[in-house]
Parts: structure tokens; sequence; C-alpha cells
């Protein structure tokens, strides 16, 4: 049995609807955010503090899009992955590694810097310097959504699952806006897929079953 | 034939090191940094203007990780990439994604706010809190570094290479001075390695050789 630890709207809802696309039994076990503060017993589970954590047997992971990684090659076969002999393979390993190293972490300098912080550690202008970084480093998605329905090997994949997650976030820190045509009509097809609806369900049934408030 | 975009220090450092620890053939073109300021020409070969870029026939890539794992299994079998069904996969696969989206992005706060923009745009309090970031994360690596020699599967593998890498931008950055008694040791054998070796000198060779000078 896979079980994931995720809060809600967090970067573990990447492993969370990669495991409803394959259709993985799994047990998902709620925090409140950020766990380090408000469930210090996580530390023993996972010493970091961070979300997501995953395991599986022996096998503990902390990195959402390596997660997906993991699941779609160790559990699969599954058309989610994009094999070594695809000439896609390129393309889909960089979106997989694009998708937290260069989306997601300026979106978590907007989110620390203009939400989390106390007034007095607030920084607007590093907010607005990751906002337009993140902006900027989207016009590769643009270019991508522009040219086909997926972003690659011509079939939804594992990158979609993990950039589309980026476009979750986005839509929560008032980034949505902004969005180009291509990538805002790419998330509007991402949204209609039944993974991501189910996987929006199973957060929701989780936390209200666990008693774990969602995140504005 | 491979060719890499690097410059002096960068990221692109882990598939130049990958590239010499499996021995491939590549051509190395040296950049001064940021390329986006200084060689606005490189915008018409990798629009995003980031460090590394990889042509390899009709596969381009951008994120210096991802290369690594790219080289690894399609140019393999190599021992640098631990398979699918090693018991050590999901370790392999966390740290390939944690050394970047983990390690190296709150590095480039300190070195963005810290040393490369102007002085009324410097962010102290930022440059403070990823150091911190930096190096809370670091724990993983001192716990991993304690218990063998290599992170993973018992071996040098392209996982050592992506958070090797970490460890020389961290030095470069005045941040070595605190990292724990086994992340010492354990960089200290990574600068050893002949691979480690190599890539330095065709850093420091192409860079002469195509007259771009280095970064202090």
């Amino acid at each position: 049995m896979i079980t994931l630890y995720h809060c809600h709207g967090a970067r573990s809802f990447r492993p969370l609807w990669m495991l409803e696309e394959m259709g993985l039994d799994y047990e998902l076990k709620m925090l409140p955010f950020p766990p380090r503060v408000f469930a210090k017993e996580y530390l023993a589970i996972n010493p970091l503090g961070t979300i997501p954590f995953m395991i599986d047997g022996d096998t503990k992971m902390t990195e959402s899009s390596g997660i997906c990684q993991y699941l779609g090659t160790r559990h699969g076969p599954t058309p989610l992955v994009v094999g070594v002999d695809d000439p896609a393979y390129g393309a889909y390993l960089n979106w997989m590694f694009f998708s937290d190293a260069t989306l997601t972490f300026p979106q978590t300098l907007v989110l620390r810097y203009g939400t989390l912080e106390p007034a007095e550690r607030r920084q607007p202008q590093v907010v607005e310097d990751y906002a337009k970084w993140f902006l900027g480093r989207l016009r590769a998605v643009e270019a991508a959504a522009g040219q086909a329905e997926y972003l690659c090997a011509g079939r939804f994949t594992a990158a979609d699952v993990v950039i589309g997650y980026a476009l979750r976030l986005a839509g929560n820190l008032g980034l949505a806006k902004d969005f180009g045509p291509n990538v805002a009509a790419y998330w509007e097809r991402l949204q209609q897929r039944d993974g991501y609806r189910r996987a929006l369900e199973a957060e929701t049934r989780a936390g209200e079953a666990q008693q774990v408030p969602k995140r504005a």
C-alpha cells in the first residue's frame, strides 16, 4: 500500500493526481499547513518536515515530480510515462524537472513573502521579481501548448500532471490572470480530466474525514 | 554529437561532469554570465536564455539534473544510473529531483540578492532566509553521507553528480563553512574523482580557448 502525506493545495497534489490517473490504491494522510508548525509529530516521519512524503514499502520520497516519475515507472507500465526510446523522451524528462525546479520554486517565494510571512517580513520586491520570473519561464509552456493538446509525445503524460499542478498553484496565488492564451486553454483542458477531478475530490474527502481545514 | 552550453561554475557543470564520467564525446560552448545580458544572440538558441542548454540531435533540454538522467539512460547503460528494479531506485530519483528543486534554487537567491543585484535591490533578509533554508535541507545529505561513501545504491551515481554540484556552488557562495562533518568529508571524496577533475579542466580549457572570462 502506498501512503501519501498531503496538505490541501500543496505540491503533494502532483503525486495524488498521478495516483488517480493510474488508478492505484493508496492511503491519503492530510496535514495542516505548514506541518512543521501545526503537526510537529510529522517530523518523526519526515525529518525535513516538507510535503509531500510518500512511503511505498522501503521507499521513501519527498520530491513531488520525482514521485510521479517513480509511480509511473515502478507501478507501470502506463502511457503516462514516456520511455527512453521514444523521440519525446528528452522533452518529457525536461518538463518533469522543469515543473518544480523552474516553475514551483519561484511560486513559493510569491507565497512566502506575499502571504505567509508576518507583515514586517514581507518583501513586495521579491514577490514582484518572482511573479515575473514565473511568468517568464511559463513562456516555454505557452509555446508548447500552442502546438499540441498536451506538452509532449502527442498524449497526456506525467509531464502534464506536474506542469498542470504549477498552473493550479498559480491560480491560488492570483497569477492566472497573466496566463497567455495557450496556457489558459491548456489549463482548462486539464481541469476537465476525470483523473484531475477525482484527485480534487479525494483531497476534499480526506480533508473532511480527517478534519484538516482547507487553506484559503 | 552532443552540444552543451555552459557558463563557468553554473548548473551546466552537472551535465559536463556527467559527460566526463561517462566518457561521451561532446562539444562545450562557453558563454559569459548571465548570457541573456552578455550574449543576446544566445536567445535565438534558447529563448528562455537559461543555462544549461543541451542539444542531442532533435532533443533539446534546459534542466541540469534532467540532462544527467537523460544522458545516463539514453547513452547508457552505465552504473551511474540506478534502474527501475533496483531497491534504491526511489532514493536515487529523489536525489535527482531534490538536487535542483530543493537545493540549488535557494542558493540562487543567496547569489541574486547577495551579489548579482545592484546595491539598492539587495535583500539581506532573503539571503539569510535562503542560506538557512539551503543548510536546513542539506541535513538530508548529512544523514545519507554519514551512512555510506555515496548517496545511494552503494556506488557513485548521477545522484552524486547533481548533489555534488550543489556543494561546489555552496563553496562559491561562502556557505561551505557551515557544512556538517559528513557533508564536508563527502564533498572532499567527490573532488578526488578523475571525472570531476576532467570536468573542471574541460571548463577551464574551453573558457580560455573561447576567451570567456571566469566568474569570481
